[in-house]
């Protein structure tokens, strides 16, 4: 809407969508979204967002997933090939979309009854959706049968596109993360090129986790030139849900802050927490601190908060130059020279997993 | 609204504001907030809150600043001391808080003649307001002159709660920033305790860059239970203004983006860029790609982000096992082996100033 012609821009937002909530589907959600506009090289765009996506995923080390890929020009080719009549492609596709969750029966049934395809139609398209695969061996199993793909100038502009892309990602060693798969519809109307969605493996019940595609003629429609745009969304709340997952799964309980040592003072003295919790802030750790009379206090405060260490420094302690650390959860105390306490945390800190 | 009655939160957002739009004032802005809220040690919320404002502005590294910082019941207790009636404190308070920009002749002239005060008052409350110096000497001045404050009980509350707080930004190395002033009033009705307000001593022009302070009843305005809480709100925009502003000092244009390098194919290989680039985004540099036949379109890419460093790579250097770099500003080549790019790079980015 302002003229821009070319961008790169990442955000994380809350979105929106007018749908029925289920469990999981919020109407209200949080997205990161990395987008690229422009007119730029050919699939280079494609290739940037793709590999992004798996350094994203490789990063959060939240589990095997793969990456499903598909092409949307070579869904519309193969539904034409298989005599599918234009009008249907939009409505043909969302029923391939539910493949994922159905059986090629359940789907084929629909196409039929439903939608109006015959039999023999629904049946050559059940032989297309069935092929899924590395992505180079699966794109050369294609063109090598495949004039039957390339008579359709569509497709066969599809399968160079993909050429170049899986070369690409070859190159960029993140292909092992792709599978080439001809079932990946994707509900939205709006796309025009490649079109994916991340999928975690052990984690059937989130569903995808990511998605997006190439989407050429959205921008025009709002704005006043048309821009051609290729774009990922990541659900933020689906991140999470695996995340806390893996959390019970070790049994570890999900702490709601990162701090990781609490100084407590015994009595009244908030210069000396101040001094104490500036030292370890200093040192970049995680620290609050807590004056009050009573040790229960702090004690209950650090399992509240589900803070793994306490520094322990009262009359005694400050008379003879030394702190207690106190390793909460396996309630054990060191006590050590008040001038390496530092040291002496890090230390500690190091073995404790997150 | 939800009853929590204890937390800590950061935030940065849109906030928005009634008032007339004026030069770097807008209705419409982004402001960093943190905040404590709920009941701790007595000044532990105002003391963390104070001491994360100095690392924050200290972490930002844009110039010399003072925080300076005042106590609601102080100025409340002063005002009474000269006799201000208690129906006029709020108003009385808006003139003293314009003192950073009039004369106290000035605002002398307003308290009499537009707020009914008579002149020896007004200069009584002159007095005071001229003070302003290092925390502790200032709160020792103080207390010594001090039994006029000291038989308002508000007052010496405010000096008592003062004492611990400077003690403990002492010892955490941090009250060097921090300028005890008497004129400082803050203009909104709600706080309750400390005051404070940050600014930049070389940019006078941006005001004040974050301001803060204790509003024990605000919460309870709008929720069920009254929660004391104390948070600061650092302005964005006024950050970026004084950054910006430092960058043209220094002659340095402002680059859109951090990229480092621009891989240069000269051909049509995709895949060759997305090679080279995945081995500069595996060592961590910003790198960006671009495949182009003519050299001079990629030199155009490289001017337009302002783009330091080119890595250009055509059937030559492919061949010969080599590629070129080149200093964009310098308008300098190197050939270096392809085996040693990373290297290469990494030691001529180092210095280049950022």
């Amino acid at each position: 809407m302002n003229g821009l012609t070319s961008f790169k821009r990442y955000q994380i937002a809350k979105v929106y969508r007018r749908d029925n909530p289920s469990k999981g589907r919020y109407r209200e959600f949080y997205q990161c979204d990395f987008d690229i506009a422009g007119h730029f090289e050919k699939m280079g765009p494609d290739f940037e967002v793709i590999k992004i996506l798996t350094e994203l995923l490789n990063e959060l080390d939240i589990g095997d997933y793969e990456v499903k890929l598909n092409h949307r020009k070579l869904l519309d080719g193969m539904l034409a090939l298989c005599g599918v009549p234009q009008e249907k492609f939009r409505t043909i596709c969302s029923s391939i979309d539910k493949l994922d969750k159905q059986t090629f029966e359940q789907i084929k049934q629909e196409m039929v009854e439903e939608k109006g395809l015959t039999e023999e139609i629904a049946d050559k398209i059940g032989t297309f959706v069935r092929e899924r695969g590395a992505p180079v061996e699966l794109l050369s199993k294609l063109k090598q049968e495949g004039s039957k793909f390339l008579e359709n100038s569509e497709s066969e502009l599809a399968l160079n596109e993909l050429e170049i892309l899986f070369k690409s990602l070859e190159k960029s060693k993140c292909i092992d993360k792709v599978v080439f798969d001809l079932s990946l519809a994707r509900g939205l109307d709006y796309y025009t090129g490649v079109i994916f969605e991340a999928v975690f493996k052990g984690a059937a019940q989130v569903g995808s986790i990511a998605a997006g595609g190439r989407y050429d003629n959205l921008i025009g429609m709002f704005g006043t030139k048309q821009v051609p745009a290729v774009g990922i969304s990541l659900g933020i709340e689906r991140v999470f849900a695996i995340m806390e997952q893996l959390q019970r799964d070790k049994d570890q309980d999900i702490r709601a802050a990162e701090t990781e040592v609490l100084v407590c003072i015994l009595g009244d003295d908030l210069s000396l927490a101040a001094e104490l919790v500036t030292e370890l802030w200093d040192a970049k750790m995680k620290a609050e601190f807590n004056v009050h009379k009573r040790v229960m206090k702090h004690i209950d405060r650090a399992r509240e908060s589900r803070i793994p260490w306490m520094v322990i420094i009262g009359d005694r302690e400050l008379n003879e130059g030394v702190v207690k650390l106190k390793d909460v959860a396996a309630s054990k105390e060191y006590e050590v020279p008040r001038s390496r306490l530092v040291e002496e945390l890090q230390g500690r800190l190091n073995t404790f997993p997150l």
